[in-house]
């Protein structure tokens, strides 16, 4: 039997993959789009999107009192997302949502209202199932290997560094990691800089040039050995393989669940 | 308080390692070495081993009526070793064991036995945790990207292509991984072998050149990603950690396990 | 002074790149373009290119009759680009054509054409400066190292394998390497491929995998260290640097260059 | 026809590793070495050394008297070396000198006298021909890639970073590199030092983790592809090809040569 979808945010770079995923995948079904600007039309009058007959609507309540669905997807911007995400509930229907803009507060608040609801709920601010299993490993070898540094590789048109997956994989690391101050004690820099961020005693590196997109390394090294986890992404068609797993797994789920990892 | 070590084995590759291993451990302490030719002696009287008073005995019962132990190193050969373990858990000391070649018979019955001596025993096939962590964390990502390959480089003195770890590995990740057949369907070589050989549909290739030593990628891609685990071998000080991790961990176990990934 | 260009083919995958790039490049201008399709009108009416006045001709003599140009770029089909090559010189315009299909008859006689005529023209089967560079210093390379090995890597759809490229590397390696049988005199496959196909001693591997798009890694190897030249093809904006290069080259030259290792 | 061999500094690390690569090559003779400890003895009177006889002399010029040799191999120290380089080429005994030592007023000096006695003479740095060509490669790549950025990993033993290699890399890179500042203009450092360390606008990162030897990335991109040289180093032995190939060389030369670059 196929499961409903609702899609919120059909046009944007998320969003209109998303759909296309949606459309493609055997088991699923697009019900309806939520989008404030094509009220009332369908999915074939919004140029660049699949030629389908799918209602649109600007008003998610209107929605969903319209339209029966299992589960609803949300690729809108947090603003949106976290009303959405709530009414969603409300109305039985379990949200599958990429953010990474809910506050604490909120997280928690929907956390109670899926526990109330006996309803699934995944949100998640990465759904590239490599990226996250890169992470989940990295936690995992920490425990055996303290040596470890970060190298990750972007285009050059990205503006901070360290990237924000090496810091939070840092962070990952830091659970199980036993402190340490790595390198030689007494090693110094001839030009500054080249031994790159320093994170309690990791050591994170990266480079920007064209011709990459999205890269990391994770190393770990100890006595004889080295040990290496790393991801490369090219698009955004790597998120669609974890939209896709969520949606199966918030199906057999009655609570939230914050972070791809927990679903793998 | 120290743990009492006797190791079997000492003149051996990894046994001579393992000597100095235990000696540059400040918890760990060297009691005696189990050695068929230098019955009598001391570690020191033995050329090449550190200069230590380390009594060495040939016949194991003797030694462990001598001497009190915690835990039996045994890194010698799987005819003598069997009977050294089984003998070890009867005095109530805990073996660790390095050896691919009990048969299972001898491993249900060294099982057993540890279950009724209630004694800790771990026998492993492979101490480099890296390698290890390598064919877990590719097992574990087989459940999300059924494509894959492995690309073992070794250097030209191998005779046997691919490597028993590359081997191993397509096994573990055969009780994950969905079957598939992969590339494209029509896929043609047109020199023998391009594809590399093929274990149940999926694909390993073995480098060997001069300069290698032992090296290990495995590759999974998915649409728009791929996830890298990767693990290089440089000398036997990479099984040390893994011995180390061993005589801690089978001091807490009051049973044998077989193959370090169960204690990771 | 600006380099007029005429570019035939504006609608293909390369030709549309090309476009795009020629009207980028300050120093060049873009005077006209040949499409059988289009005649007559302005690259604007072709839905999809750039939306500028550029005049649009189906027949290349028409074209050089008009206009006024230093180089002539062609990326259409072979049948076509030979006589559009040929007709060019003749008319005192310096061709840049990629195609890999002309025959050693036309490249011979445009050979002849082009000192005849004292005219620069450049025809390149690779125009990935990168992949030609992993090429040239590969052939290099060989000289020292007697023993390599190709790792080639490619999305899964990709139907041949080794690729055109990996046999073009190990026919150029062959040029400076000693002859050799690689890898242990004795070595078996206890699975038939794991040692990937042979050319003259040295072994190509081919991965085939979804998120990859067109790598290649060529690994010599000798006693205590390797070397490894690698190349990664993103998209279609690789060949552009190549392109660009051959235009400022062709405007120095005064005779045919074939491939692009000759202008490196 | 033999090619008699005198060398300098057997017990050292290269030169011991020196020894046995001369007397394992089938068209080499060790004739005598040079050692301030055991003048008078024989080679296999020093332990740890081959048990070959041949004659050890502590003063060079006594040895050039009585020994009559095509090739000097000097692996000893600079204050030293020098004097016995310049003592080698009087005696018409043509030297291969592996140092970093030598001021240019010496190397001048040395230069001069191997002109004026028409006598080969090769110095060189670093005998690693892979490294050496990693270099070599890396000035040719630049010249068509303005954007690269330098990865070297080592033990964390190491005491300096960067590297010595990466550095000069780095000033080879300049003589052909279009000067640039890389990445985008507004990038930030959320962690000081994440994108390394700065040369002329290129960047260089240091990564240092037990379980490494020595390994040098150098990763050029440009729009749509990069381009990847890498060495790795796993021990002494990589220096012997470059001094076997030295010694061959420097019987054909008739001047001096400083860095193996110049003779690959």
């Amino acid at each position: 039997m196929a499961i409903n979808i609702i899609l919120a945010g059909p046009r944007g770079r998320m969003g209109s993959e998303a759909v296309n995923m949606v459309l493609n995948e055997p088991d699923f079904k697009l019900v309806a789009c939520i989008d404030r600007k094509h009220d009332g039309e369908q999915l074939t009058d919004i140029q660049g999107l699949p030629n389908k007959d799918v209602p649109i609507f600007k008003e998610i309540e209107e929605c969903f009192q319209q339209v029966n669905a299992d589960v609803f997807i949300d690729l809108t911007i947090p603003e949106v997302g976290y009303y959405h995400t709530k009414t969603a509930m409300e109305n039985n229907i379990r949200p599958v949502v990429g953010t990474t803009g809910f506050t604490d507060e909120q997280i928690v608040e929907l956390s109670q209202l899926a526990q109330t609801k006996k309803t699934g709920c995944i949100i998640a601010p990465n759904f590239a199932v490599g990226a996250v299993l890169m992470m989940k490993f990295s936690e995992m070898a920490a425990k055996y290997f303290s040596d470890v540094e970060i190298i990750e590789k972007h285009h050059d048109r990205k503006l901070d560094a360290p990237s924000g997956t090496a810091k939070k994989t840092a962070e990952l690391i830091r659970n199980t990691r036993e402190a340490k101050k790595q390198g030689h004690p007494d090693e110094t820099e001839t030009i500054r800089g080249a031994r790159g961020a320093e994170l309690d005693g990791m050591r994170i590196h990266s480079v920007r040039l064209p011709g990459l997109v999205a890269h990391q390394e994770v190393l770990f090294g100890s006595s004889g050995q080295t040990l290496s986890i790393k991801h490369d992404s090219l698009n955004r068609e790597s998120f669609m393989e974890g939209i896709k797993l969520s949606v199966y797994k918030v199906m057999e789920m009655d609570e939230l669940t914050y972070g791809l990892e927990n679903i793998l």
